[in-house]
Order: structure tokens, then sequence, then C-alpha cells
């Protein structure tokens, strides 16, 4: 029989009809010469209730036999129910079967089909068929169906041209760890999954295509975490002739179409801008949460006049204020806090509390004559908790902004229903790594300089003190409640700027010639401006679900391994696999 | 200056306003005074003109200095034109430029833009950038996007879920070589790119999701050929409890509404259906290009009484006969037709000419007293060519139908403008593979056995008389113009079933749980009746456009030998991206 329409369709509208649904058995119970199934399917759910005085043999006999999980097939005429159940929309109607077909049966599944279970994210993703089951899950997916529908609208609507880039590209070691795939037929040589479709979008636009998206898968062989997956899927799209602020606008109107979409919410824009220093230096963080205040506040000249060394030495002192929560801080619980802050670089942690008027803590006995000036800098009240970083000044902010989110967090400062979309701009183009001991790019070599500070590009990036930290870049981020959004660029497009800034960033020219040797070519035949933006969608409908965790809005993710429980992947491969691709694994 | 419109929209409408375009120098001429640009932007060409004797001295200077495919930006006003040029929109107006900036350089390209250029295969991916800037490279890119619009369009309509799969799944060897990824974190463990998301879309139906869609890369490590690529896209969907019947309906409501959005025209509905076995004994293939007749012809029982041993011995004796080309059919050129019968594995090439009444070639003189019956058979007239193949079915089929494609490409018996689209049904589940010395899935090993055959699944493969030969499918494949578009099938959705169809197919029980475990242990959870199918877009934008090589529909290809000209991918990589996925090449 043709399905009549999904079970958690069937409502008053086809009383006294006889409808068909196919489904999954959510429940099954008997009640006093009547069995009443739940069936499920992706709408919802509808109740079949078979009376075993009037019903046929075999309706009965099946009503008995099946189980959850059951596929069945069943028939019957809609009536009104007795019980109703206002919290389902079906809740209304039952379906008194005259027919029942097992369609599929089930064994006793691992972990119930509902919301809200409790089992291991392990046992979840080993039979996430199941999982995929649970309401919540299937919310999930069609949530992020929904979104990007809405961009794909948007994106076509205002003519922008969906390119679909390859796969299989060349390695470039410059960014995160690629994954390789070995080729057959050209021995010893490898492709690259790629990390982002950069140059290729940047060469449609050379293309003329004028308008480029796609929503595409991108990889990055780095260790996981909760926002991070061996591959994660980027919307990304490229415009050429215009401004920084034009391409912004471009995507705020397709933000506040997708939020109006997929949740009802009116999102004004143009969004807030903040740049780069103000961020760190209010927030401690390039992608602030201001959803809650708890700025960073500078205490540096007071803090050189107060007669404690540690201030007096320190580039730059700065204050984070959890108000009223001083008797919230154990001091077990500071000395956590400041282990955090240890974590993120600080030297130490020092505080103080105002508690029935009087200053106590770390640095109070310092304050002496200052005391007055300090609560009035700060603005204190009674029950507040200062926290206090006294060292180089990206190391003082990026510590506290690490303390004032855990903060808010541990006491429910963030509205969670607020979603604050945010510009992070006039960014450095380059940022120091502790690690390489180089100056590096703070988003990719391809990023465009600012006219103004462009003098400073041919330094040398050796060293902490270079001039290439004035260089600023037309680069923007898009931040959603402390989470980067996306980010994106103007990009370099003449040769001579592309090679300076190779150069910066300690390619010798041999090794840019043969690893950019085809963008450094496009870049000689009429490359017009241009700049784009990517987006991680992951993270986009994570936070549009109201999760914590990107595997929760992904179809079949990887755990922390970078493997998957069901299916096993990775896994040995057969010699004649390897001997094909001429490769060998190491004992 | 931000731009007012495309170079190519600037028409009459913006008579007498002040305009800004950008775009590339097309063409730029000298002429009395007067230079003449084209500047060719994504929508077409605008005429600029600066009379150097009103012109400042900057514009003029300018106008001078450009050469074509410079980028430039120029501001104007718009005009009418005194010499008008019907062949474009824009050819009723010039722009009087009132300032010119060069916003990019150009040298001189290695081929010109323009259509129909003739240059190396090679030349083109190396400079893509530049084969893309041609109007009818742009035009496939877009007709490619308007499609999957289309596509799109109607699968969110229909309620089809767009869910991501894995890039990074487990490697199966049933079917085509797996491009491998090698595992970092998993030592000697290896990642596959799927060849397919066949089987995490039949587990996102036991999910629940009753209706998935995506557009998505795939990817197969094989010799390359005219229509293939390492990695193409398909159009992927699958369904719950839908009959073979519903979901042909569901693809061919999709393909008319993409035949009506990008081309304009109707497409009736529903397609018509020809059976496998039809397919192969009157077109010799199971993709057939029903544009023309010429139907291969069953010989058979006239040549068993036919005094020739080649014939009688012959399993079957077909032919096809092509109308009034015999004298365009030197020796030489029969010759050549014999040898391509050999290489699709036919023994040898008969062949009979009428002409001026007379029964004349290689079999002509054993038709002897059957003669009148062979013209009356094959219902010949003058100057017919009739060829011959006597053996096996198959290779006879096969043999005459590979010719009869060869007939009507070299006399333009093909209406090209005809889009003929059919169903072939009623396939055979197994193939024999000479290759491999058994049967094989004719689709994939998922593939649902018609219950009135299924008593044969039980047989053994290795024996090309197995009753393997007798299993029928629920698969159907979609074919357009002699190309296969797609196909697709009921699956199983037992575990009993999916071991006895891995069973037939040679598997060992451990191998098929090692391999195919989840997938087994899945169907043991209330697995519903789904089916599905994927059409190859890249073939499908290809046939659309009117070419004849995948090539020219995909922006970034691959070459013959699978690399990239361009970007020289594949490439050799660093001894240390070697050591940290636990690898070495062979020498």
């Amino acid at each position: 029989m043709k399905r009549t329409d999904y079970a958690g369709n069937i409502t008053e509208e086809y009383l006294g009809q006889i409808v068909t649904v196919k489904g999954w058995v959510a429940k099954r119970r008997d009640k006093g010469g009547l069995v009443f199934i739940d069936v499920r399917d992706r709408e919802g759910i509808v109740q079949i209730v078979v009376d075993q005085e009037t019903a046929s043999e075999k309706v009965t006999e099946t009503s008995k036999a099946i189980r959850t999980e059951f596929v069945v097939e069943i028939t019957g005429k809609v009536i009104e129910r007795s019980n109703k159940n206002d919290n389902i929309k079906t809740g209304g109607v039952e379906i008194e079967a005259e027919s029942i077909e097992v369609l599929s049966t089930s064994k006793t599944t691992p972990f119930e089909i509902k919301d809200g279970i409790e089992t291991s994210d392990e046992n979840r993703m080993r039979y996430r068929y199941l999982d995929l089951r649970r309401p919540e899950m299937l919310a999930n997916l069609r949530l992020r169906h929904a979104i990007t529908h809405s961009i794909r609208e948007y994106m076509d609507d205002e003519g922008f041209i969906d390119v679909e880039t390859p796969f299989l590209n060349r390695s470039t070691p410059e960014g995160a760890r690629d994954y390789l795939v070995p080729s057959r037929v050209n021995k010893g040589e490898f492709y690259a999954l790629p990390q982002s479709p950069q140059l290729m979008k940047q060469l449609l636009m050379t293309a003329g295509l004028d308008r480029y998206y796609q929503i595409v898968k991108c990889f990055r062989d780095e260790d996981l975490r909760g926002d991070r997956q061996p591959e994660f899927t980027q919307v990304d799209l490229e415009t050429s002739f215009l401004s920084e602020e034009e391409i912004q606008t471009l995507v705020e109107r397709m933000i506040a179409k997708v939020m109006k979409d997929v949740k009802g919410i009116d999102v004004t824009f143009p969004f807030s801008r903040m740049s780069y220093d103000d961020a760190m230096n209010f927030y401690g963080s390039d992608k602030p949460d201001t959803r809650y205040e708890m700025k960073l506040q500078d205490l540096t000249e007071l803090a050189h006049t107060i007669d404690f060394k540690v201030f007096q030495d320190a580039v730059a002192v700065k204050a984070v204020v959890a108000k009223n929560l001083a008797n919230q801080y154990s001091r077990k619980a500071i000395d956590k806090l400041a282990e955090q802050a240890k974590q993120n670089g600080a030297q130490g942690l020092a505080w103080v509390k105002v508690e029935q008027g009087v200053l106590s803590g770390s640095i109070a006995k310092f304050l002496s004559d200052k005391a007055d000036a300090f609560v009035s800098e700060l603005d204190l009240d009674e029950n507040d908790l200062v926290l206090i970083v006294a060292d180089k000044l990206n190391t003082a902010n990026s510590a506290l902004g690490s303390l004032r989110q855990t903060i808010a967090k541990e006491h429910n400062l963030i509205d969670s229903s607020k979603f604050n979309f945010l510009w992070v701009v006039d960014w450095p183009l380059f940022e120091w790594s502790e690690e390489e001991g180089r100056y590096m790019s703070a988003h990719h070599p391809f990023t465009l300089s600012t006219a103004e500070t462009r003098e400073f590009l041919t330094a040398d990036g050796s060293s902490e003190d270079s001039d290439l930290q004035k260089v600023r870049a037309h680069a923007y981020d898009i931040v959603l409640n402390g989470y980067e959004l996306g980010g994106g660029s103007l990009r370099i497009n003449t040769r001579e700027l592309q090679e300076t800034m190779l150069k910066a960033l300690g390619f010798k020219l041999e090794d840019a010639e043969e690893q950019f040797g085809f963008l450094l070519e496009a870049l000689e035949y009429g490359f017009p401006p241009h700049g784009g933006l990517a987006i991680g969608l992951d993270r986009f409908v994570m936070l549009l679900a109201g999760k914590y965790n990107i595997r929760e809005v992904i179809a079949f993710p990887k755990n922390n391994r970078a493997a998957d429980p069901m299916t096993q992947a990775p896994s040995p491969v057969s010699q004649k696999q390897l001997d094909e691709l001429h490769i060998n694994t190491l004992e």
C-alpha cells in the first residue's frame, strides 16, 4: 500500500478516512483488551489502536508480536481519540488498525530511541544510525539543511556562481597539516585534500566569475577537540572589485536571512565592528563574547605607582572584576583560576576581594595609600573580586580573557537567548609564533596589507621586535557569541606584492616558485582586486542548534582519535593496495 | 568608485547616465583620433570610446597605454553609438570615458581569450584561469550551477533532506580501486575516499530520514578516459518505502524540471522503459541511443539453415543494416569495422552489400538459395550494407551495438537536438567477469533481487553457467542519448538476504563481517525497505552543454595522467610529512 502521509501528519483533517502509515514502533502497550502502538517517522508519532474484540485474528496476533523498533505498515481508519494528548500534533486522533504488516524486525536496541539519553559518545557513534533516529538528532540534521538551503537561496539570488573546486590538490606546507593521498599513476607523488579552496577561488576571480560560492568539505590533519573534526564544511565565497565593507554587508545580509528563515529572529545590521586591538584589550580574545560585559581594565598606570616590584616591572597590568562574586571564590577556587592563567602563559595571578568594605587578597598589603585610587579606578563595590595579571600585554589580555569566560560560564552570566554577531577588524597581518620562532600569517599568505602600513612589510620576520608587527591587514573575522564563525580578507592581486609577502614569511624565492608558482604566474595576467570569506558551517549550525559540540550536527562524525567507531575507519588495507600506490607502512 | 552594473548590462536604459564599469580589456583599437576599448566582464562586453580631442590628457594617455587583458575601471557617460552592433546586448551604446584606472596589468596571454580557440588541452589546463575567461567556458560553469540550482529546488520542495556524508571512510575492496588516505593518528591504517556514499545513505534510511539527497564528490582511482575523472560529482538520493516505479517517477519529474529550467524544453514523462534484454538485443548496449533506429536483427534461425559452418555453429547470428550506405564503405572501411568488432570480442565480421540488385560481400557466396530469404528477413534495399556477427549472444550484441554507433556518428544519422531519456530496467543481478573468473554485481552488492528469481541467489558464482545469471534485480539505469546518466536500485533490508548475496559474490563469512559488519549489524535493527539512485552530474551537464568531454564542464579537471598541469599536483612531499604518516615511498 502507498503511504497516505507521514505518521506525524495524521491529524484531525484525516478523521473518518482510511490511511496507511509506515514507520517504527516507538512504543507498544496492552491495556484491557486494547493494544496501543505508537508509530514513529520523521514527522512525528501517531497512535494506533487494536481492539482485540473487533480486530481480525491476524491483526490481533501481529499487534501482540511486534516489538519496539520493528518497521511496520499499518492501514486503518482515523478516529477521534478519547484520551487526547495535547503535547503532540496527532494527539487528537488515533488509527484503528485494519491491517498491520511487519516490514522489518528489530533486536533490542543498545540504547533507547528518545531524546536526552545517557550513553557514551562512543556508543552513540558506534550505532550512529540509531542515534540519528532520536528526534533531537534528526532535528539537528534538518536544521543544518534549512541553514544551507537558506544560504544557497541568498547566494543564488545575489548572483554568486556555485563552482566545485578539486579535492585532489597540491600539498602546500604553509598552514595546518595536510591529509595526503598517494598517487598510483604518478609514482612517489601525493595529492593533498584541501584545507580550503583558497587559491582555486582566487583563480576563479581572475577567470572573471566575479562572485563565487561553494559549500564544501575541507580537511585538516590536526589533533581534535570538541569543535574540530578532520573534515569540516565551509561556506566559501569570493568576490571581485568589492571593498572590505561591501563584502561584510553581503555576509551580514546572508546571516540575517538565515536567522530569519531558521530561527525566526530579526537580526539588525550592520553588525558591530570592533578592532582586533580593542577585542584583545577589552575582552582578551580575538573572538569576544559580547553577550556579557566584565571587560578587561587597564591598571598599568596606577600599578606603576604601587610599591610592588612585579607591578612596576610589568609592561602591562590588567584586571578583570567579577562583580558581587567574591564570596563565591574560596582560596582554592582562586588557585584554580591562577592555574588557568598560568596555562595561558601568565607568570601568576594577583587578586583582591572587597569584603565588608575591606580589601583583602594576595596584593592587598601592597596597595596601602593607593587603595582608594584602586577602588575608584576599578569602580569596586562590596563583594567584588578583582583578578590581575602583570605581564606582557598580549599575555595579560589572553590570560584574563580566558578567566573572564570561565567566570561567566560558572555563574551563568551569559544570556543564552542572545545571538551577538560582531566583526573583528583591523587585524595585524602577522602573528608571532613562539613555536616556530618567526612571524607567521595571522590569516594566510594571500592577505592584502593596508596601503598605510605596507612599507613595514619588507622587514625581517625572524625577531619578535620586527616591524612586521606594524603591518595591518584588510582582514575581518565574523564572531558569534565568542566563537569565530568565519574569517575573510581582501587578497593580494599583484605578483610583486605576493613575492614581498612570501619573503616576509621566510620563503626562499625558489621554494615560493616551487609551491605557489602557478599563483605567481596567474598574478601577471590581469588579476582583479578581490576578496572573500569562509564561514565554518558546522560551528554555525551548532550555535543555532544550541549545542556545544559540532559532532551533534554532523551525521557521521569521527571521535577524538579521528576514527569512526561504526565503520572502524581508518583500517589496515591489503598489501596489493599499498603496492599499487608504491608505498609501504613503517613498522 | 562602485561599479554601476556589469559591462555586459550597459544598454539603452543607461543612456545619458554616468556609469562605472570594471573588467578586462578585450580589445583596443585606434581610429582617427578615437580610441575604442572593449571592456569584458562575466555578463558581456561594452564599448568605451576616448576622443583624444576632448578627453583629458590623463585619460588619453591611459587609453593609449592599456593592453589586452589589463583590468580597468572606467567611468563615463553612456551615449548612443553611431555604428550599432546588433550582435551584442550593449551594441546600441558606448561609454564616453571620463576616467580610466588601471587596476591590474597583464602580459600577453599564451592564447587568445575567445571562443573556439585552437590550442592543446594541456595548454588550456596549464592556464585554466585564462581558459575559463573564454565566454563559452564561463557559460559551461554557469550552466552547471543552473542545473544544480534547479535540482536542489526540486529536492528541497519534495522533502528530501540534504545530508553530508563523510569523505574519510573505510576502504572496501569490492568495486573500483579506492583512493587511500594514510592516517597519522592510527599508525599503519588508511581511510578511503568515497566511491559513492552508498552505505551511508542506506544507514540514513534506517535512521529514519525517509528522503535523503546530496550533490557530492566521489572518487575512483581508475585509468582515465574522456568521460572519466579521478573525482566526479554525483546527484545522490535515497528514499524509504517507495517502489521502483515511484522512485523513477520522482527522478523523471526532477529531470523534466531541469530540462525546462535550463534548456526551456518540455520533456514528456513517463520516460520509455526498456528491459535490459531488449536493450542488448536491439541496440547491443545497456545504454542505447534511441535517437536513431538501425536496430540489431536476429538472423540466428535463418543463419542455421545456411551452408556456412561459422553460422551453423554459432549460438547467435545477429545483423545490423546500414541503410543506403553500402557505397560509403570501401573494403578498407569495412576492414576497419571488422577490427572494431574484434576489439569488442567478436571472432569476425561478415558483411553483405546490395549493389545494383546483387548481393556481394564476404558471405554472399554462402547464401545461394537463401539469398531471397536473407533479403526479405532483413528488408534489404539497394545500396544497403549488412554487418553480421556470429558468436555468443552477448558478444554478437555488443560488437554490433558498437558498430551501430560508429556508423551513425560517421554518417550523421543522429538528431543532436533530441534528448532521449530512457529507463533500462529488469537488470540481471550479476554479470560475469572474464577477468575475475566469477560473477560480480551488475550494480553493487546491496541491490535487491526480485522475489521471483531469488531462489537462484544461492548458486555458486564461480562458473559462467551458474544459476546466478537467472537472478534479476530491482535495478534501473537512466540513459540519455546513449550515455548512462545514472543508476539505482532497491536495496536489501535484511541481514539474511545480505549475507546470502555476499556469499554468492564469493565472500567468506569472516571477510564479509570484517568489511561490512556495521551494515550487517544495522540490518538487524528495523531497517526499512528503501531504494535510490545516483546521477552523474558531470555527464549530465556535459550532455546539456552539447560537449563531448566532461573536462569542458569542470572548473579544474585533471589530465589523462590524473595530474593538474596548472598546480603540478600530485607532487613529491617532504620526508617529514611521510614520517608523520608512518609511510615510505618505494624506489
